[in-house]
């Protein structure tokens, strides 16, 4: 037990100082942190130097299911902080335009992913299948918001137009995404039923629908009762019991845990307590933030790319270019006029654990007694995925500088 | 993964909601929180509910390990709390008496454990080997501090002589009990080496020196310089960088983590930045505190003592008896006059962790063949210790109450 224990401390220090001394050294370069924090990821992870290994989304050893944990909680805390400084009526003024830009973010990515998969196919360069391209689509739908919320939250945004409209069609991606994978995971599987799909959807909205509307009448009282207890820190305690809950019930439903975190920092904004608990709750987060990037920095590993390379790099390329391209056109959904679409579009380019999870199933899809997709190709994919995240932090913080007259169009 | 993260983020939820409710209960019943997070987590347990399985100080499943390390965190966040709130000169004043707490308390809890034991042995109630005798004895001359730290912190009496005493007695009485299990287990082994005794002694004092010597030459300059920089929560992210590296650095020399978390603590509440810290840290202790105690509830298992029930429960009584009055004896060492020494006595009562390893270490040792400790043996000592946590915020917060003048003998 000891000896377990203090391998963890250790980790947990080496991640701490590491993301600290790295998001500084950005923020005096005039970058922001979270890209040092990124970068110090992949400096500790596999490729460089293997200070940190066991560690991965999927498989763990050596504490790594407890690293793993502390990053997710630091990014559920994330978006609790975020939700906390959010006003759901202020959201709700830019619905229309958060729909819009989620659904063309949704469909202009997905064509993109088939389109550049399909045209590589055809010139021979890899796989021709028609469910590759589904595959290749549907991984690069889901947005991942937790960088952007650190980007906005970090330069202070997060009170704009531009940043409700990508919080709220972050909301919806994720909704689209779910159904999206159980669409691929069906089709995968050979049985497409309209009726299950619908279901699936259906819950994932009532869920939000009920969290929101129940929270909003329910919690109010419910903090006010806390405040009241003896109990040492019954506020606080209480605020991130109901942000635990509903990132549970958004696992239960299949939504992204961050999702209900966020929906419970939106119900908790309209609380009495609110200004205090914001406080509280960003002291929290401080520490546990900076772990989820870092993590996601250690999750890049170059180590099998070698026999490879050369296809990986063109591959990579050509797939980066359609993952970008393809959410930037979401920019057209922003209704309101004056506004910086540009940044909402550079907003939306960063894809996460959802796209991982989709090519996680396209590499464990079997067709005809043969995997759907190559280890390189999967490789690919996955570094696609992981740039989307490294270009966003300095490409919104210069989408935001630009004035909005000027970029209109993405 | 999502499976995973929605399973733990529900463990952590109960768990947490669990505490607080019993806490407010207990507080509403004018009795310490901690017991009632005590009482939540057995109830949560193996013999009542079963609602938390698979969680346990040696073996884990089902996110068990996430568990037991937010548990450690929390004790571990609880006595840096608790070292910030100290001062080292304060501390200095009273240190024979810490010294002499510590020293009557280890013996007189191993002389009343090796004694009882060796009573029931004679009586034929159990084992009659000297080497059995001896590893009670050992189990019983550990004090863990934390729950007494809790009852003194929640009391609001940290700043009390009393308090300053027992938190130095508990940190020699760390140094202590890593003496005597390297005794113990060398004894078990057959080769007592006292140069190596000393060697390992002198490496724990050593690195307590060091960590609190060169920390306070360090660590003002250090938190001054991160008191500059331009990354978010660089004050507090560097003060739990410094908890962890020490906590770390105590369970590399066999000493507790709580222990070096308690020095990091110390030695902080020496810079500037005290005043913010402490307060931001006891917002994040606050979230985690509570589980550690719902934590040690959970490790009571009452389910394999069925068979045994009537020799548990007079191993039990006859040894939670020595245990107390054993601990008791080291009221004496309080050199002050006008103290509350039974308070002192009282807060050196609970044992945990190390004298749980001393009794595992008893019982996967073989002696000419067969293990020197039966499980029904290891479950009565398991038991004793436990009780010991419990009956101490109740009888601590009385003794606390009782006048220095009434009760200067224990």
């Amino acid at each position: 037990m000891a000896v377990a224990l203090g391998v963890l401390l250790l980790k947990l220090l080496i991640l701490l100082v590491a993301a600290k001394l790295a998001g500084e050294a950005a923020e005096r370069l005039r970058q922001p942190a979270v890209l040092g924090e990124l970068l110090a990821g992949v400096l500790l992870g596999p490729s460089v130097l293997g200070l940190i290994t066991g560690v991965s989304f999927t498989g763990d050893a050596g504490g790594g299911e407890v690293v793993r944990f502390v990053a997710e909680l630091g990014v559920i805390l994330l978006l609790f902080e975020v939700g906390l400084e959010t006003r759901l009526k202020d959201m709700a003024r830019v619905g229309a335009s958060s729909f819009l830009v989620a659904l063309l973010g949704i469909v202009g990515s997905f064509a993109a992913g088939f389109g550049v998969s399909f045209l590589l196919g055809v010139a021979g360069f890899w796989s021709a299948s028609a469910l590759f391209h589904v595959f290749v689509g549907a991984t690069f739908t889901a947005t991942s918001v937790g960088i952007t919320a650190r980007v906005l939250s970090d330069s202070g945004r997060l009170a704009t137009a531009e940043a409700r409209i990508i919080l709220g069609a972050a909301v919806l991606d994720d909704v689209g995404g779910l159904l999206i994978l159980a669409f691929v995971t069906a089709l995968a599987a050979g049985a497409v039923s309209a009726g299950a799909l619908a279901f699936t959807g259906l819950v994932a909205i009532l869920f939000l629908a009920a969290a929101v509307g129940l929270g909003l009448w329910i919690m109010p009282r419910v903090m006010d009762a806390l405040a009241d207890l003896r109990v040492r820190g019954a506020v606080l305690t209480g605020a991130v019991a109901f942000c635990l809950l509903l990132a549970w019930g958004a696992e239960s439903v299949h939504l992204a845990a961050i999702v209900g975190a966020f929906a419970a920092g939106l119900v908790l904004a309209a609380t009495r307590q609110h200004a205090a608990l914001s406080e509280r709750v960003r002291h929290v987060a401080d520490l546990f933030v900076p772990f989820f990037f870092v993590y996601v920095g250690l999750q890049v590993d170059l180590r099998g790319a070698g026999a490879e390379a050369g296809r990986i790099v063109v591959a990579v390329v050509a797939l980066l270019l359609a993952a970008v391209a393809g959410k930037l056109v979401c920019a057209w959904g922003v209704r309101e006029k004056g506004l910086n679409r540009y940044a909402v579009g550079v907003g939306m380019v960063p894809r996460g654990e959802v796209g991982l999870i989709f090519a996680l199933v396209g590499l464990t899809t079997m067709v005809q007694g043969a995997p759907l997709m190559q280890p390189w190709e999967y490789t690919a994919i996955l570094l696609v995925v992981a740039l989307t995240t490294f270009v966003t932090p300095l490409w919104l913080k210069a989408a935001m500088r630009a004035s909005p007259e000027d970029t209109a169009q993405p």
